[in-house]
């Protein structure tokens, strides 16, 4: 049974001070329902995606609450939290259950981070990492990720600038999108001269903290956009028992299953969509898919092949960075990103004659991993 | 695709100073796996079910942390919240995934609640309430069980005393199992001079806080125990939203789809295990399931047919109130205790000749709710 992409909806990533989660979630819901023509009742399933909603919004049970909120009762709903790559579980689980027979399955992801303070988030999202063993080190995901950049400029010898560019080229892809939580421009003095958020790694290199909501209405019925190909797998949780640490091994082996579901390889991808939650995550995502060999990710960067007329376009609207990374909705920004592009329905963010493209979403440092290939039927 | 029980595993619970939230999944995991004589490497999917890990063991990603820990990692794995009901949530889940295909899933249900204190918990278990207009007032889950207590006794004219009947029975239930939290027999009397803690709710009518974890192993193969009926559906997240405070209509609706799944009616069942956060749930579990009129429920505790030897005995390994209510395993528990009946493996709890269970679990006040037949095939 193929599984079709039959509606979308975002909402503008940025801090909303005048909705609740289950607002944000419904809001989403709503737009996806009316993009596929269907109304509340018609849904088999509901999933929602977040991670944080217990510590930063004080609420559980999340999925009920949406589902009461478009106003169905008799269907079966799950609330789906795997970090920061809840979002591609949830879409992977629906993708399952479309499968399996279901005929139309909501998959909602929200995130309202903006409820609590800056640096209780940067504890809550650490809770995507072994508190025994990681968390209590005092580590962050800033200072994990950091490791990893020095790790890649040394062993590749790699200049900074190169992966620098990557923040630059997703800030003008943002600025062309009217849902990304910055529509600003950004030059490679300006992320070379930002703050330093924990060495090598620059404010600018950094993805933000945001609010969001998307959807995505999953269908057995024939549609233009199929999901031809669904990974999922994972990493070692804990981030030293791994063999390389430059090696996205989770996102290696769901882009494995994904491209064997979808009879494609790497050479097949026209655009993709990468988990950057910092410049390098992004670059080692790229890797990790097959996109780039391993220390060349940035390359593509450097040479600007990652912008809308390059040759792999990569986070069309922006990405983590630019467009935003409200965390349980991210992982579905990406394929509702990718699936615009497929239908010629990304705007100004357009890119020509787009067929198949790839939406990759990790939890934590990669210890989970989803991606998604999209194929264009017609 | 019929979906059969292949292996259960269950902890005792109680209060676990030497675990973590993750050992405590994985040791129920590898019960259950050793139950099905499978080896990790078997599965084709993880689900985790848990409510309150972000806030009670600084830890999410727990699906990942898990399958990590059974020494996995090519396979999908997903972690659902749905409050109190994420264990039925999880079975649902992989009750699809096996509909759709998959051979063998496992679920895991956990909850350590034992790592924070006893008022942070009962705030904790409020996030399954709305958070602006239900946590705001001040509202508890003995408080709003309190005002169902009342309205029941008042509305059906039913003396305090046949309710409190429940616990007991459920005592001498949980006296004979050796996993339960409470091992001791209760009397009326103590039940009566027990503590209030919500008027008119005394303590011996209430769960309470332990932690615990309990696994099955789903699967298309054949075998003896088969989920022939599943339902999930939900209420008005909002109490004050109900027609009727005292009808479990999230039960009714998942029981209506389960009885039409399994071609059964309320009559076939012979045993019943029900959601006791406090007895009065359960009493109105027994009603929603159709194994009772409204108003009827309590007379069937008070006739002592609950018990092993009664016309329906129910919860026959001590339910919430004696086996304990480790949240996010409780509807997994619940699901492995009629898999046990049923397989004539219950020990010193075994009804006898049991060939159809029932069991129900429940979010909030009801606000979500699952339904499970377990059917013998031999």
């Amino acid at each position: 049974m193929p599984v079709f992409v039959k509606g979308v909806g975002m909402l503008p990533v940025k801090d909303y001070w005048d909705k609740s989660v289950v607002d944000l979630a419904t809001d989403a819901a709503l737009l996806a329902l009316d993009d596929a023509n269907l109304k509340p009742k018609e849904i088999d399933m509901l999933l929602v995606s977040n991670m944080t909603c217990e510590f930063d919004n004080m609420q559980l049970n999340l999925a009920t609450a949406i589902l009461d909120a478009l106003g169905i009762k008799n269907k079966p709903v799950a609330r789906i939290e795997s970090a920061c790559s809840s979002g591609g579980v949830a879409i992977f689980t629906g993708f399952r259950m479309v499968k399996g027979g279901m005929r139309n399955v909501l998959v909602v992801g929200v995130e309202k981070l903006m409820d609590i303070l800056t640096p209780e988030n940067t504890a809550a999202m650490m809770l995507a990492e072994d508190y025994d063993w990681t968390f209590i080190s005092g580590a962050t995901f800033p200072s994990l990720n950091a490791l990893a950049l020095r790790y890649y400029m040394h062993r590749y010898n790699i200049p900074h600038e190169d992966i620098m560019m990557f923040p630059v080229i997703e800030h003008d892809h943002g600025y062309l999108n009217p849902l990304a939580q910055f529509r600003r421009k950004i030059t490679l003095e300006m992320v070379k001269n930002s703050p330093m958020v924990a060495d090598p790694i620059h404010i600018l290199e950094s993805s933000s903290l945001g609010d969001g909501a998307a959807a995505l209405v999953l269908t057995s019925d024939e549609t233009d956009v199929e999901i031809s190909g669904a990974g999922l797998a994972i990493d070692y949780f804990k981030l030293y028992d791994r063999e390389d640490p430059l090696v996205l091994l989770g996102v290696v082996k769901a882009a494995k299953k994904a491209y064997e579901m979808a009879h494609l390889t790497p050479k097949d991808i026209q655009i993709a969509e990468v988990h950057d939650a910092f410049s390098i995550t992004g670059i080692l995502g790229i890797e990790a898919l097959g996109l780039a060999g391993k220390g060349e990710g940035a390359k593509l960067a450097k040479d600007e092949e990652l912008r809308l007329n390059g040759r792999l376009p990569t986070n069309t609207f922006g990405g983590l960075k630019a467009r935003g990374h409200p965390v349980g909705a991210t992982g579905i920004y990406e394929v509702a990103e990718v699936a615009l592009q497929l239908r010629g329905d990304a705007g100004n963010n357009q890119v020509d004659g787009v067929k198949i493209g790839i939406a990759e979403n990790i939890g934590a440092v990669g210890s989970s991993a989803t991606v998604f290939i999209l194929t264009k039927k017609t």
